[in-house]
């Protein structure tokens, strides 16, 4: 059977392409997945993208990705650095996860260094841009791959 | 067509008027909603007030402020100090945003001095009881009109 | 009329017994509320026992609590260390309210040691594993009876 | 006998609407007075506007203020953030005290963000620019007047 | 042979129920003996109480617990925040350990939030008033029946 | 010729007995006079009994201290805690410093813990109400007298 | 019948007059008493002066203060500044508690400038070599007869 | 003229595969610069890769791209947490910059969290293995041909 | 027009040559205005040389300096350290500022590191004793005649 | 007559070869003092080991070494962390003093890397095992020796 | 024979006038020589300016300093904050030695504010631009002159 | 084969006996070198004594030692506190690695108490002058002949 990524965003990323083009660019979600999904492809993998402002509803997914998913992309947004529900729930997956931020974190403010996320994720990147899903999910490839 | 001022309320404050008296007062959301209507009339404006204990919800609303509300009024109550959800989805809003706080909340615990949506809100008030959204809304009436 | 002991869970409670056991044991939630109820029976009390990965759920539960429950015992998960909303709940609660962790907190990460819901809580404890249920059901009895 | 408010302001305020526009603004303390006194007519009250550069000074018409004010409207200015000595004075009025900023001083530097006087405040504001000044006066009145 | 518990008790404990009952309550050790000399018996366990103001001797007794107990219930009172001397003697034992408060320890000043012995104890309990010491003691009953 | 003790006393002191007297008491500073002069004299000493809530007026008076005072009393006041250049003022003042306050305000507000002034004071005391002073000026007896 | 002072003393302080005089000086825990006992006598007072270096022996003297003393006068020495013990014990105390210091703690090590038992002493005093314990005995005479 | 892209490697990673291979794996830095090359190739990028355990060497180094390179590619190693030098280099450089660590470095030391080049670097990525060496040229190459 | 030079000086600094000469030496304000004077007169420039210990002067002559000069040297003293009134005064001058310590403060107590006027400054000096007036004088010169 | 070291151990130190061997080895006290007393003899050096739990007796036996001994060796154990009374009486002794750890102590948990003895003792070792007090012993051979 | 100044500067120097000319402008280090050299003439001097981006280098030309310099003006560039060995070699050196920075580094990121340097500097001085060092240089002149 | 100690030194150290003999004493690095030499021989071991003031240096020793030695005694002086990558470098060695300090730096500057290297070190010592070399040396005798 065809091994599935969840590819999960957190609040505010639906505005993708919409907002402040300036730090996020123009791009959308939906090219975010069409772009994933290609990459996916030449793993064999499918690819599940979805997105939520709901902190339960993150949660609940990534309960389902316990059953359902081989790794996960995660792109916390504004969770990253408030929910340790999020880093609970993830540390009930036993698969890779890949933390993914589209923005350069690290250049803005304060809070946003700090990474719950990051105590669980196995690998984090920030600032290539919705490049950096696609990045992410080649190497989710390489990983379940291997 | 008139414009709207979105209040928007977070969470507990559904108990408005029936909690912690000593804290809040006896007034209820419907008398700030009553109240608020009355002064943005003055300028012209219609007023859509919302509550919710759910974060999630909160943010959905900012973003449905962003195609119908010219002004947020906003009293993000424990979010105030704990989301950055909540300013993330504020700092895609264009229009002007104020932070209402019933109580002063810089005689309260620590915790509550500090609190993500003033980075983004172009006013901040606390300790005016429920007569503190009405004075917001007579503000926005001062800039949307001007 | 019996009074009812509300068992109010967070999030990722709902996997009790399938996650992690090491750390929380291999009952789960419907063991804890056999345990529960038996104590509670004891006392002449029901008890109402719920689990939610949404903090807004948690919130609007509470609320309910303040009609129909004279108690509250409590495992707020991983909202403990982050929920000013579930702590402002509890604030409008009037009967006890109990805290319950099911691991020695304390042992863990720097972030588990904090709890806002400890400002309220008229008892904690941690680390008696889901045993730690029945004995807070055994004081509500006690403070309940008392 | 008509109740006079007492508005006080701190050190650099002399300057307003001739420094800084782009934080401050075009408008001046005569503006500030006019406004306040034609809102404070509304409530039948009076209003007397002073300003200084010294901390000394500005303690004397507090203490000034014990005799003569029902109530005081203040823009500590600078000393805000760094007397407790106009704190301790205010600590000894025993009528309402509203602390007004022009600007959102909590998007400002960080030693902006603390306030003494706000351990005495009754309500607080900053970033209603000098309209802010008005708002409290019409607080002032429902305050007095109530 | 009967297995004993040790309930060791650090300074001030002898005043219990003469100094602050409305932090303390009216009980003294001696009600606290008897309740769980009665909760130990129907495990088939036995009890040693013991309470001291001096330090050493606490060290000394858990030293002597090292040879004649099976598990260890400390409520180890001011010490609790200051001595690692007793946290490197509780480390030296290898049975169970519950840490027991009276009071809600985190309700009071910060200095009593942090406990070196909770880096040892098994499970930890606050604000059960006296009944928390029977409750430990039913647990430390399940533990070594277990 | 007769030594003078220089009793200084900052900002809102000249209210004292007038203000808040749960925490100052009911004596005035002419009570503190009366009582000190009567204890220099049985030293033969002189006093000097001076308020200001200015600073630069304080400061002044120190400098003329270095002239004409063989000692120094001073309660700062809010000063205690804020001004470096009262520091420093004492800083070249070469007889003996004694640092008074009323209240013990180790008790109070934790920006009253830390004290400028106790960088340079020879002895310092806190909580004897306007007693402190009269016990100062004995302690300034010995001193001079020595 | 007398009232009497205890007049405790902490760890070292058996050494005074023989060790570090540039601190602490020449004179003797003997000195000290005469005088306290020449100054009480003028009060109608008893003292009753005690030193020890063992932590508990000092708990052990403030219980029996509770039934014994009118007011206690301590100079904890370095357990100001670690012990929560000695300060549950003041805690216990009804009557006036005097904190004294020879040396001004504040000009030396920073882990001198705090002390837990500021927290319950009515009055703190430090630099008034051993004439500190008459002016606080002299207080404590003050207090006793009022 | 063919682009090219420095690949910087900071101290001690001339030992890459040689050492610690539970945390950095079996790879060396010979199969990265293999990796790295056929990516940029598929760019019509250039690569070269240099390592040295001597800060001013890297700093020289760096200074050499301002000449030759179009984008860098840096594992700092541990001069990521130390060096101000590093980061002033990277910052007269006007190329893209990326930052690469082997490791997942949010999960080790605490000073391990904290990087100067962050500061500059347009992406960051950690926890890839030396697939992320590869990841990071990919990127380069969408950069440098976008 | 004579452009002019304001040489501001803060409290504490009359006694120039009179204090503590180990830290300031012997030289007096005097001897710095006749140093800076025959500088600026090198450059065709003005002087006037003004000390106070009172803020709010020191305020009122920045406001002064506004009007009638083109560059304000300033040695704050104490103020450095505690004032903000003196820093917005100064944000409200558009010439060049250059902040002088005679001392060199780094090396003395720490809350002397900080400066709330180098947040102003457009040059900072410490340690050279008087002739830093002059220097800085002689940047002046270059500054307003460049 | 011939010189003693005084070779002082801390709390917990009884039980040294009987508890957490993979801390602290297999040798006990007296393999110390047999080590110890070896080095000792060449250096025609006596030796007196000692040990306690209790911190009152420790201080004692440090007043009695400044009658009998030329030098200190000790390990404090967990009085290092927290005991400023041990630091006072060591601040006490004249000669020079030795501080061991058998463990190194910098690598375990962050409260045991302060220590309040080093800031009067002359040397610090950490690590050496119990072989640590040989060598120890053998510096203070050359340095009584000296 | 002539004195000689060492002018050392550390990292990214050697660029100077060729990056960033915003914040450093466009001059050169063969401009400092030049007006350093012209300066050091009027005093009789001679000076040596050296760059390094390498710390080694650095602390060997302190070292030669020892043996051929009469005074040392630093510009440590990057290694003002980070750098203890730099300190350390200049802690070796006895003459005067000046720390200077093009740069206004306290309006810079916080790490810039501290300096390692400025703890054996005699003075500090920032902001200057490269006329800086012409006046460091003129500084050193009437040191060694005097 | 003969085993070697590399006995390894940092920045400075090449100045030993030739500054600052207050604090390092008159001893040379050729005399550390001897006094380690005689111990060596007694275990049948070599040493090779280096020193360096340049980091990259210090890494590229420590590699060899990789292959070449069978501990490693470091003096990293000033690097102890600053350099990861020292820290790394040893990270990479598998023998056992003590660190000396010849000074007490647990009573000089704060930022001179932590160190790196004692991250990775078997053993720690400090304040034993140069003799501390020497026991070290000893110390490993018995490790490696163990």
């Amino acid at each position: 059977m065809t091994k599935t990524i969840y590819i999960l965003n957190g609040p505010n990323l639906n505005l993708l392409g919409k907002r402040q083009p300036e730090i996020y660019g123009y791009d959308t979600l939906e090219d975010v997945e069409r772009n994933c999904a290609a990459v996916a492809k030449d793993f064999g993998l499918d690819i599940r993208l979805l997105q939520t402002n709901w902190e339960g509803q993150l949660i609940d997914w990534i309960h389902e990705a316990r059953e359902k998913a081989a790794g996960i992309v995660i792109n916390p947004a504004a969770f990253t650095h408030t929910s340790v529900a999020v880093l609970d729930a993830l540390n009930t997956f036993e698969g890779p996860v890949i933390e993914v931020h589209i923005s350069q974190v690290h250049k803005r403010e304060a809070f946003r260094h700090h990474s719950y996320v990051s105590l669980r994720a196995d690998a984090v990147m920030a600032g290539f841009g919705i490049e950096g899903y696609a990045l992410a999910t080649r190497r989710m490839g390489s990983l379940l791959a291997g």
